[in-house]
């Protein structure tokens, strides 16, 4: 266990820990007295059908869901909806590499998959909230890869998915894309195998993983645009340190870890033994499949072949020059895109 | 110095060495007795204007754009040119950190320019040939910035240009993109900052630097399309040892530094105090701009601005599923487009 502040109600709060009892986990080993951090937002009524479920990206938590994508008026509106945004196995405030105590935290953890998330997340939907069906499960880039295997694994209860900058099996291309970022971490030597005494002996990892970050996340047209300027950086160092370290900096490096592995195994198909046309062909949820016109990590095209194979599907690409980053909310030519697509979405099926 | 079989007239012969002399750095300092390695192609005719200038690329030597770009029948035709190959400096056969004796050599080596290569080859094809006119400089990637300096700093000698996936003035997020691949290096303790005993004790550094490459040079496409098992590779695993590490990790890695210092701050409006327009407008060449259709180095619409500014220039974007490595020649398609282009540029002001 390392002492975090980063993970904290002071900096992510208000939200709740729920304890699902022990997690065995796809991969073999058990989380003992797995915890998962929540936060919801409106109330859920009478006949228990107004229930949005987000699950949260790599290094996102359930607050930047709360302060980009929740609001009065917006289209996951909490007067509207009970919202619950739960925090991912590994995210710092679930539990995490970091939170738990030897000898099964820091580089003991053990590998955890996307299937495992939701697995915990349907206990504590269903036996704390007593929601038997979600009006819809939204989600970005990890949260995708969450909100696909909801719609596939209990294609009952979810009506509605929204994947947003993500895929249901990830491609060779982003497993390795992904592998660059874990070795940027653990090829610091202060990261010792993962037993580091705290996260700045990690600091050199923490750095290249953040620029490897800059130039994948955002992509060319960002830059050429010069958003980086345009968000308030004056120049590419300062965007770097000041935004993208900033961000990444302060971050447990096993936990991150924790999150790349799982990303990079996003696959829906290990329910019907590699077979992604029969795994998507049991989407019951009206989908709209929404990439990042210029996302390099989950490009339209590689989500454009997975929405051919859903039911019931929109594909609904969002224009941007903020590549898979846009879901960071700083475009909010975005966001409108985006606002539109779910309560067009939300207004289906009524 | 270090020895290093692969910089060998056994893997990349033949060649010749001419010694241009001392070469003041733009960045201050000399490189004493610099000599470029070359190799010429065909004969020079009478005329003298039948020279056609290659320049290479990161990683890359004369050897390749023999082997792919250069044939009887081709656009670049030894029947029909006099083509003189020259390596740049930092390429591992010209003058490089490897093979530069102590105390200048290794991580002592001066911070060299595009500039600095351009004079260099200037001397060579001058003095060495007597050639005051090239029919074309051609050359992609590195070499498209040595050859957008040719047509900028020497305007009246260069006829045509033919700048292949490259650009005149270095992107933001080209520079930080080769950032990564630069740290990936530099960040392996075995670099010991450039005073290793062999590349060998730098191969982890390598390999990471290989593996990034596999991810920004070829792209998603390129694995969507499954293109590295149809180049003959059984996996991911397969391509990155026996293709992507294969080539990369017998390369000296001060070598690669050199060139790829260079490459970051390739910037042709150096002449024009940061004019691009006014440097650009300098061009007399003929010039065909050719991104490849999926680069992420050097990306379409980077180049396509660019060639707005150039008075006499056609864009010429070539199709390709295989991203900035397209310029390996692996996608016949892709080369069959550009000996097409090639041969309507050398056809021009006839």
């Amino acid at each position: 266990m390392i002492e975090n502040s980063y993970y904290s109600q002071d900096v992510h709060g208000p939200y709740e820990l729920h304890d699902i009892g022990n997690l065995e986990l796809e991969e073999g080993g058990t989380i003992r007295g797995c915890k998962l951090a929540y936060a919801t937002f409106g109330t859920l009524n009478a006949a228990r059908d107004n229930a949005i479920l987000i699950p949260t990206w790599y290094s996102g938590t359930h607050k930047i869901m709360e302060q980009v994508y929740i609001g009065q008026g917006r289209a996951l509106d909490p007067d509207k909806y009970f919202i619950i945004a739960i925090n991912q196995i590994g995210s710092g405030l679930s539990t995490s590499p970091h939170n738990t105590p030897a000898p099964a935290g820091m580089g003991n953890f053990p590998h955890v998959r996307i299937g495992d998330d939701v697995r915990a997340q349907h206990k504590l939907v269903t036996e704390k909230f007593g929601v038997e069906q979600l009006a819809l499960v939204v989600g970005g880039s990890m949260g995708a890869q969450q909100t696909y295997e909801w719609a596939v694994r209990y294609p009952d209860m979810v009506r509605r998915a929204a994947p947003i900058a993500g895929t249901a099996r990830n491609t060779i291309h982003d497993f390795l894309l992904a592998q660059t970022l874990v070795e940027a971490i653990t090829s610091d030597p202060g990261f010792n195998k993962g037993f580091y005494k705290s996260p700045e002996d990690v600091r050199e990892g923490l750095l290249r993983h953040s620029k490897l970050w800059a130039v994948l996340g955002w992509g060319s047209a960002f830059f050429q645009a010069n958003r980086h300027k345009l968000l308030g950086f004056s120049s590419l160092d300062d965007f770097i340190t000041n935004f993208m370290f900033a961000y990444f900096g302060v971050m447990d490096p096993n936990d991150l870890l924790c999150m790349a592995w799982k990303w990079q195994r996003g696959d829906v198909s290990r329910h019907t033994g590699g077979d992604l046309r029969a795994a998507l062909g049991r989407i019951k949820a009206k989908t709209f499949v929404m990439p990042m016109s210029t996302d390099q990590l989950f490009p339209p095209a590689d989500c454009q072949a997975e929405w051919r194979l859903i039911p019931d599907a929109e594909f609904r690409p969002i224009e941007t020059l903020d590549g898979h980053l846009a879901l960071f909310g700083a475009d909010p030519a975005a966001m409108s895109q985006l606002d539109k697509n779910l309560t067009e979405l939300l207004a289906s099926r009524a």
